[in-house]
């Protein structure tokens, strides 16, 4: 079991109706509010209404149209606005996105320079606005971690942002607020919630405590997110995904883990990047791939493990196990409509070499469960095409 | 799935060497240290003179001898040291009655009267001095939460205390602070780690999600319980009971499920209250008792499911794996070396009556999973003679 530090200040709200008791915290930190959200599928769900009509005696800026893999000018965006009105709260409405984009805009507002350096030269981020959340998608578990991921376009690059500071102080999760969440998108989301599962139980060690937590967490995704991608009304798959998404993203399942990279989150952003592509779509191709890449008789017995426990897999040893488990994963996403190759999207080899030279520098590849180079990135990256 | 709130602001610093961090957590609070502990074994075990080398810049007051089922004279003792020498933050050191006894301590400090009437009045804590502890046993969980337990020996009443800023603001959790606690020790912390988890999970209504991950910290228990009794320095067993602790306590399991008033717990207050014995051997004796009184149609498939998950109990239907588990959940106890009737404690019928009477009532057991009243309760503690 190895040493850790744990600490997860926000404050979570869920449930039905809990929006209500956004007046009260808003005021607990001013009344200059900058709202922050997406496309505008708050308007159309009657969220955006309510919250007005809730913050009526607030004076209430907005910055509008982040973008899925947030994008520095909206953070740039986000700064300016919070300096020229002297904002006392961000009120970031939406998914990862927009919580990202926040974490962001929350940092820069007290750096002095340009965002895209703050994140670039990983500054040390010891103060921030605060920011309250309300969810609308399940999936990235930023509501209630410390890290924040913003992409530079010109640059093609995806780069983490980490903090203390940058924990939302209230996170409002309604599950209600989920259901209009298109079933692509749900899928994606679960993939995401999966994915961040898979990353802290492939590890180099792990406790026999944190498999058995982490696996209930995955049974749950496994459960549910078919059920919400069929039936999107369903409060129980929602509210499951949800708090799932939460407890999957902020190490309250791998305290005591030997943690290392994530090797397909790593190598999922450069798709982000360059591609613009969803992250969960992303992560879908990506991970049977990965998994058929670093299988060997090291890694076999935990995939074959994963096998047996999430989707019931039973093979002859662990390899064949493995390898069974890589296919009923590789389905188990294409059941949730998910493209599960590159060339559904249009992607080509054309960036492989600095994508790969980019995932192994920027995330840290060699330091994962099995240490990648840019060749082995590369080789991953063909296999998805 | 039940609305909830959740936030756990406790700072965890987990493993070995992590007190050399405690000199930068004290100076974030003050100078004037209040150091709580108990009987003295962390003078043998030389925590004590490594806390005293590391805070050599602090002005120490010492509170000593806090005993187990904290008393309220402690509290008043703590209380007026707190406002002679203005201490700034409370450091305890030790388990559960040495925190809680703190906690007692950091908001009376605040509370113009008497502790116990603050207790006994349900006064509402908005404030408490920071508390920073040092765990030397795995058990309440207190280390994480907003609540605490103080006994009135005069009155015989066992209270609890709730309040958000009761949480403590840091927790080292060294599992080599917990070698030197006795096998009946180790035994009757593990008992209670386990009967948080049951009595969460044994409630009207529960998540797909959390009977899973309470099943995943019950498994972790009864695997490393029997270890770290007879290993008492297995630094994984005794990391994972540790760890085990913090989770079972603190709602991280549960949010989402129905919860209900504790039955064993309260049941068990009363026995400690009264003849002052170790509240994980109260526990062990009246929980199978109490498992047989409310055992039913009702209640059958989840005491045969956590016989099946837990203990691999398979009997032929849900009725008879139940009645099996009750058996094997008190063999198991048993096998922890601990008595298992009032009669091995020297505890008669005497008090029953009140004692029922005045469970009910402090703790609500009319809104506990088979709803009890103190003729059921008196029933019960016959059934433990």
């Amino acid at each position: 079991m190895e040493n850790f530090e744990f600490c997860v200040p926000t404050h979570i709200l869920f449930g039905k109706g809990q929006i209500e008791k956004l007046p009260d915290v808003i005021n607990g930190f001013g009344k200059k509010v900058l709202l922050t959200y997406g496309g505008g599928s708050i308007k159309k769900t009657g969220l955006y209404d309510k919250i007005k009509e809730l913050l009526a005696d607030c004076e209430i800026f907005e910055l509008s149209g982040i973008a899925p893999n947030p994008k520095v000018d909206s953070v740039r965006e986000g700064v300016a606005l919070c300096r020229e009105h002297n904002i006392d709260v961000i009120l970031a409405v939406g998914g990862g996105s927009v919580i990202d984009c926040s974490k962001g805009i929350a940092s820069a507002r007290y750096y002095e320079g340009d965002a895209w350096d703050m994140i670039a030269t990983r500054a040390e981020i010891t103060k921030a606005l605060p920011i309250v959340t309300v969810l609308t998608i399940a999936a990235t578990g930023s509501e209630a971690d410390f890290g924040a991921v913003i992409t530079n376009p010109d640059t093609n690059e995806k780069l983490a942002l980490n903090g203390f500071p940058l924990f939302p102080k209230v996170s409002i999760l309604d599950p209600e607020y989920t259901f209009s969440v298109p079933a692509k998108q749900t899928a994606a989301g679960s993939i995401d919630i999966l994915s961040h599962l898979m990353e802290q139980y492939f590890v180099p060690a792990s406790t026999y405590m944190n498999d058995l937590l982490v696996e209930a967490v995955m049974k749950t995704v496994v459960k549910y997110a078919p059920i919400a991608y069929k039936e999107p009304n369903n409060y129980e798959a929602r509210g499951q995904l949800m708090w799932a998404s939460t407890l999957a993203d902020n190490a309250t399942l791998c305290n005591g883990n030997q943690l290392v990279a994530f090797s397909c989150h790593g190598i999922e952003h450069e798709l982000s990047a360059y591609y613009d592509i969803t992250h969960g779509v992303g992560l879908a191709i990506v991970t049977p791939r990965w998994m058929e890449y670093v299988l060997s008789d090291k890694t076999a017995p935990k995939f074959a493990r994963f096998g047996r426990e999430i989707f019931n897999v039973q093979g002859d040893n662990d390899m064949e196990s493995a390898k069974l488990t890589i296919k009923v994963l590789y389905d188990f996403f294409r059941s949730l409509g998910v493209p599960m190759s590159f060339g559904e999207l249009g992607i080509t080899s054309e960036h492989f070499e600095e994508m790969a030279h980019h995932a192994v520098e920027a995330e840290g590849l060699e330091y994962a469960l099995l240490p990648l180079t840019s060749k082995d990135v590369k080789a991953i990256y063909e296999m998805c095409l």
